[in-house]
This record gives C-alpha cells, structure tokens and sequence, in this order.
C-alpha cells in the first residue's frame, strides 16, 4: 500500500505554491517522469494517452482542411540549417550537433531537427515545378530538440513532441490565409475539445519566429495568471521561398517564388490542461481528451455479487465511453483520490444498496456533484453529465480569463496591474522594441500579442507616452 | 502533363529487373524520396499513409493485449548503453554520436537511440519495487538510427520508423509467453491486414539480437524469392534485469530479478507490401491497408451532369469506404494507369451511359475483373469486392510461399535449390555456427528460423553430415 499512500498524500495547494502543486500533479498522477538524460522527459501511460488524445483529434482537424501527412529525416546538415540567415541565427545556439555516425568523424556536422523548414524548403525546391504542383499542405508529428538549461515538465525541456506543418502557396494571398486558417483550427480545438479559451492575436516583432514576416499566436491563461503561448503559425512569404529557390511556373508560363506558412502546437497543450482545469486534487481532464472518461468504483466489493455487477456495468458503459473498472483490493476511499488525481471525469459508484435499488451514484470530478441514477439509463445521465462537464470547464475558464484582464492607460497603471492583478493587461503601444525591452526590464511581463479585435483604449503608448499605434496584450509568461 | 506522362510510362518489369522495378514503383507511386540527408528518407503522403494505417490497426491490437504507450527520449547516454555487455557490442559500431549541446561539448556523449532497451530498463529499474508493480507491458512509436552505408526504400535507410514493446514481468515463463504472444500478434496482422503469410519461428544464436536469450521471427517471401525479416520478439530472461538492477520484493517479501521482453515491426512492412503484392503496373494494396481504397473516376467529364454525379457517388461512398474523385483534367486512361501505380485496390467508372443505365463500372486492382453494378447497390457490390479482394491476395500470397518452399537433403541439393529454385530451403541442421557461417560462404543464403512446426526430414545436417537438430528454412534475404 505505499504506493497508494503517497499518490493520496495531500499535494501542495496551488495557493501555496503553484509551482510545487504543478510540480505534485504532473508526478502523481503519473503523467511524467525525469530520465537519466539531461534535459529529457518521459512520457508515461498517463501523459502520453493524453497526448495520443490530441493527436487524433486534431490531425482530423488537419486533414479535413486537406492537410496530408509525411516524415522528414530529423538531421539535418549544417550546410542546409544556414541557407535561411535570421532563421539559423535564431535556432544555431540551441540546437544538439551529431559529429560522429557509426565509427567516423561526419565531415559535416549534422543537427539535431529543432524545427523543420529547411527540410521540408529543400523538398518543395524539388518537388514543385509547375502551378499545378500548388499548394503543397504537408504536416508530420515528430519529437524536436532545442538544447535547454532548465526543464520543466511539458513547458520546457530539450526534446518535445510537437506537429509542425509546412506549406507551399502559389500567391501570397493564399499564404496568408492558410496561416489564419489554421491559428483558427487551433483555437477552436482547444475550446471545443480543451474547454480552454484562447486570446487570438499577432506577435510583435521581437517576438516574431526566426525567418517569419509575421507570427501568430494562441495564449491561453494559467490559474496562476501567468500566460502560456500555446500555438504558433507564421506566414514566410517568399522569404525561404528565395532562399531555397523554390519556383513555379504560373499559367502563363512564368517563373514565380512560391509563398510559405508553417505552423505547429506541442506537448505543452497538456501543461495548459494541468494549469488551467487543476484543482488542489489534482488534475481536472475535459471528458473529450480524457483517456479514461469514467472509472467505476465498487463499495463493499467483498460482498457476493458487487464485483460481477461492477464489471457489468463497465462493460456495458464501455460500448458508449472509455470505461474502466477499479478492481484492485484498495479502500473505495484511495480509488476516488486516485481518480480524483487523475482527473478522470467522473466516478460511478456502486455498492449493494445500490444494486439493491437498480441504480448507481455519478460524481462529477470539477464540482464533486452526486447524481443518484436508475442502472436502466445510466447511458443517457452519464452522456449527459459528461456534456454539462465540457460545457462547465470551458465557462469557467472563460470567466477566469474575462475577470483576468485588466485595462492600463498610464506606465503606473501598468507596473500596478504586473504586480498586483495576475493576468493579461490590455494597454496601447507605439509599435518600437525599445518600450518592450522596457517594459520586460521594468516588470518582467512581455508583450503576447496584438489581438484581432484592435480597440483604441488611449491614444499614447503606455510606456513613452508618444502616439499608439497598437493594443497589445500583456502578461507574465511560461 | 509532363508529370502524368512519366508516371504513367512503362516501369521497369519486374521479371527483367527487379530491384529496378522496386525503385521505380517506390518513386512512381510517390510513397518515399531521398532527401539531402546522407541515408535518410522522406515518407512522402502516400507511403506515410500507410503507415499511418498500420500504426492505427496495429496499436489497437496491442492495447487489446493490455500494451501502453508511453515515450522515452532519443538520447541514450554512453555510460547508460554501456550497461549490458552484448547489447553495447551489437549496438554501438553502428549509432549516431551527439557531442554538442547548444554552443558547448558535451561532457559525455548520448547515442541517438538504435532501440530503446536501455532506456526502458533505466526507468524499470526506478519504478518497479513489488510484484503488484508487474507486469509493465510499455510501447512506443518512433524513429530509430542505426548508421548504414548503403540505403534502400524501407528496407535499409539510417532513419526509419517502428515500434518497440518493453515489458516486465515476474516469471521468466510470464516473459517467455509475452514473447510468443506479440510474435502471433504480429503474424496475425500481417496476414489479416496485409495479406501477407508469414514463417513464424526462432532464430539461431547466430542471427539473435544482441542481448537476448532468445529471439522469435516472422519471415515473409517476397516475388523475387528472397526472404524478409518483418518483425522480431526476443525474449531477455533476466539478463538485462541483472545488468540495470531491476529488482521487485515478491509476495514472500523476497527480492527478484525480473524478467524482460521486447518486440518490434518497422515501415519494412511497406517493403513487404511491394514486394509482394506489387506488379509490372506498380503497387497493389489489400483494401484493409490502402490509404484510398476507391477511386471515383468520371467518363466524359465534359459531359453535363458527369461531374456532378460522380461527386454525389463519392460523398456516398465515403460514409462506408476511403473514397476519392479523380476530377483533374487528365484523360480516363491517364487516371486509371495513376490509380493502378498507386495500388488503390478498385476503381469506379462512371460515363454518361452508365449514369443513363443507372449503373457504374468496379474494376480491381488485382485481377483487373471488371463488375457493372446498379447504382441502388453499388455499396453492397463494393463491400463484397473488397472482401473478395482481400482474401484472394492472401489466397494467392499463400500459394506462393507454398510453391517457393523446397526441401534439402544434401549440400548438392540445397547449393542447386540457393541456385535454381527462389524461396525458401528447409534442411536440418546440426546446431553448429559453423555450418551456418559455411553455407553462408558458399551459397549467400542465411538460416531465416528454426520454424515452430518441427518436421525431421532426415537425420543429418545438410551441411556437415554430423546428427540433425533442428529443422531451419533457409533463404537469401534483404
């Protein structure tokens, strides 16, 4: 029973120490480990079906929007890394070099894939002639390497699963609105499937992709008011395109650069999961990317019959949802902390009263809500109350963003709000690095976006006073 | 049309030169290319579809057997893959050495994992304490590297695709059934879903992985009569557990040693896919695997109302089969010549006559049989063309390997079977390496298994004359 003794043990409360508490959530409810290798985290059964969970949810996201999948080589040799100059000198100082292969020196050095433009530059460079080869819509889901000082569990470590998608336009209309497109397939996956609302928006400049001409960005907001950039697409234009040498010949026979997006989410769609749905409990999973959505727990299971019906009822559930039985010879006491841990959506409970009583108790996870039920439509309720759930997480949390955002006119205003109101601050921007530097300086907060819905809340920058040019949200950040 | 013209120019036929046609189809059908990366490959979207197919079908079958996927990182530390002696001499004259992280040299040096054996006993060893922590029955999908000089489409490239089963178990009787029951799991796949039968049997100590007590095959004969390995299960005993210290206190309080499995099947699956099916028009896939399993394509599309209606089919038939529209501007012949190199299994054709008749045409792949069909009833005729499909490729697959199978009683008759009859030779064996090292001299061939089903089909070994053991298939392989 050790075991079970330490995973119920209370966790740190978030309150008290937010860091630890996520720290506590991501170990007991097994979602993760540190390995032997510096800087590189494995995926345990927990974690990784939640990430299987979002893969196929969201490739079939992808692919109605006509995406098709491949799989580049994840080396790619130096030679090809610098052909694109902002973009090498973004990604050179972070990447892991192999010199050696077998038993010889490599007479190029190759990198470990940090990210794939260049690969997937040099196909399009062979592969597309002609205007009919248009558009190429390429994705692949991979693991990538960026060589990091400190790790933290699905936020930050030197090998992360991620999707990156890669496409080649003929206009840069086309370009632009494939990289809109699929900013919106992100945001809408993670507030239909998440239950996590996204402020939508473009980065700045500074903040812009190595090699971009414009990024943009999900942030989602974490319980402790801190922002978490959670999706990128960056339009190229023909930036890569001539670097590469990527040409078409249009409908009239003419020599074109073709035009560029490429856009990717990552393992740390879970770390926003934990930090905006995790209660002292541990964690809190939507019902629509929990791996397991309903765990039925047996009371008095030494008494003749309630194993045999427990087991019933699973598979019977098991037609509609992803069931499972907790069997094991714990106290029903240690199996709700356990799923409670786990985040699994709801419990069912059943005991010989119940079975006495044709029916079984639903417990909602989030609210801890008991529901008596009739076993003849325990189907229908517990469709039911997994919708309600979907439905109550994704409210919450828009309601915690809406009371987290905070308007500043004046710089006073602003240092106010970074120290005192957790959150995203809405304040207007002249447009130059310099007041972002500053402000990143003065109060540790960086500019997250400009969002989509531009309003003018002032005429001046917030930070030198001269005229605005932009409302820009602003956060603390993962 | 310069594309569609080469694709549908004549390939290489396969009996004039196979390898030449292999390479041809790989191209033609567009499922892989090389890249600038030295031995390293792109899955291009139609051969990363199939993957994707068998990923999905293969995984499901696992998790029935109670598998979890989790994943571990890339790197292994040299000092880790050092650990157990053979596994490191099999390993480490054939990996990829990262020395430098970011802008600086690496204190020690990590591998990019060939395969993962060292990193699942590592974590094994951290989380296995009791009996009730056992069995862990752990997979992951990812890529491996093993350093190679020459390189081939799915069969040989310094990158490739697989999956990789670890488990851990109390007994060694436990592991030594984990090991037989992932071998049938694979056998069973590639014969339901691919089509494919498969020798199932053990390797000789010679050919065994590098650490195992033992290690299990299934051997698949392709057109040309050579043989392929298309997955392996070996079976650890305690071995590796004596080597990382993986220890469990049993129900008597006492400390064990475990014992360990691993498994794995790789994208040569889609070699094997070519090779056997594959014709002198380019690839033919069973309908349980094929990415597109119809194509709809129109006759006289000019035609008013053709498109139309050869739309209103498609959208029809994608509720129950994989269905695309071939709606480009090419000719029918062109299409249909595109559809066969693709190996998509059947084709629909559908002209103004048919759709006045209300009728289309279903053509197969395979035997190119061709079926008019009512229009009321072209679902039912459709299902029951894949099925029938289906099973004759198995059907026929089977007769080949039955055909291709000799037995050998002298050398003179196995040196005249290696040399005039492709396939697989059964000979007995005395259980010396020797033997195996001097027929392998001689004659190129190499013992592919000692099958399951054990026959004496004389008394000594083909080679040496001194007492038989075993009976071994022997063959030339890729």
């Amino acid at each position: 029973m050790a075991k079970d003794k330490k995973l119920v043990e209370a966790i740190t409360s978030m309150e008290e120490d937010f860091t630890q508490w996520y720290t506590d959530v991501v170990k007991k409810a097994e979602l993760m480990d540190y390995s032997s290798v510096k800087g590189c985290m494995i995926f345990k059964p927990n974690g990784y079906a939640i990430w299987e969970n979002i893969q196929k949810q969201m490739d079939a996201r992808f692919k109605e929007t006509g995406v098709e999948n491949v799989y580049m080589p994840m080396f790619i040799p130096e030679s090809l890394l610098q052909k694109e100059k902002d973009h090498v000198e973004g990604f050179a100082p972070e990447v892991a070099w192999v010199t050696q292969g077998g038993l010889e020196t490599l007479q190029e050095r190759l990198c470990v894939r940090p990210t794939s433009e260049t690969l997937f530059c040099d196909l399009y460079a062979n592969i597309v002639q002609s205007y009919r080869d248009l558009p190429k819509l390429y994705n692949q889901w991979c693991s990538v390497v960026r060589w990091e000082k400190t790790t933290r569990p699905f936020l930050r470590s030197s090998e992360f699963l991620w999707q990156e998608g890669h496409t080649a336009h003929a206009t840069a209309e086309e370009a632009r609105e494939r990289t809109i497109q699929m900013l919106n397939v992100y945001a809408d996956f993670c507030e239909e499937v998440l239950a996590i609302p996204m402020v939508k928006g473009r980065k700045t400049d500074k903040e812009k992709f190595a090699g971009a001409e414009e990024t943009y960005t999900i942030e989602a907001l974490m319980h402790d008011g801190k922002a978490l950039q959670s999706g990128t697409s960056h339009n190229f234009g023909d930036g890569f395109a001539k670097a590469f040498g990527i040409q078409y010949t249009d409908k009239e026979n003419k020599l074109q650069y073709v035009h560029q997006t490429s856009w990717g989410v990552s393992t740390r769609l879970i770390g926003a999961l934990i930090m905006v749905h995790g209660d002292d409990s541990g964690l809190v999973l939507p019902p629509k990317v929990a791996p397991t959505q309903v765990m039925v727990i047996p009371i008095q299971q030494q008494k003749e019959g309630v194993l045999e019906r427990a087991n019933e009822l699973k598979e019977r559930l098991m037609k509609d949802f992803r069931t499972k039985l907790d069997d094991t010879e714990k106290s029903p006491g240690w199996k709700f902390a356990e799923q409670e841990m786990r985040g699994i959506p709801v419990r069912i409970e059943l005991g010989p009263k119940d079975i006495e009583a044709n029916q079984c108790v639903i417990v909602r996870r989030d609210t801890r809500e008991k529901l008596s039920v009739s076993l003849d439509e325990v189907e229908a309720k517990l469709a039911e109350t997994l919708e309600r759930m979907q439905a109550d997480m994704l409210s919450r949390a828009k309601k915690f963003l809406a009371d987290h955002i905070s308007d500043a006119v004046t710089y006073e205003q602003f240092r106010d709000a970074v120290a005192n109101k957790p959150g995203f601050i809405r304040a207007m921007w002249c447009g130059n690095r310099e007041c972002e530097e500053k402000i990143k300086e003065d109060t540790t907060a960086t500019s997250r976006c400009m969002p989509f819905e531009q309003e003018q809340i002032s005429d001046t920058c917030v930070c030198c006073g001269k005229p605005a040019q932009k409302l820009v949200y602003w956060g603390k950040a993962y």
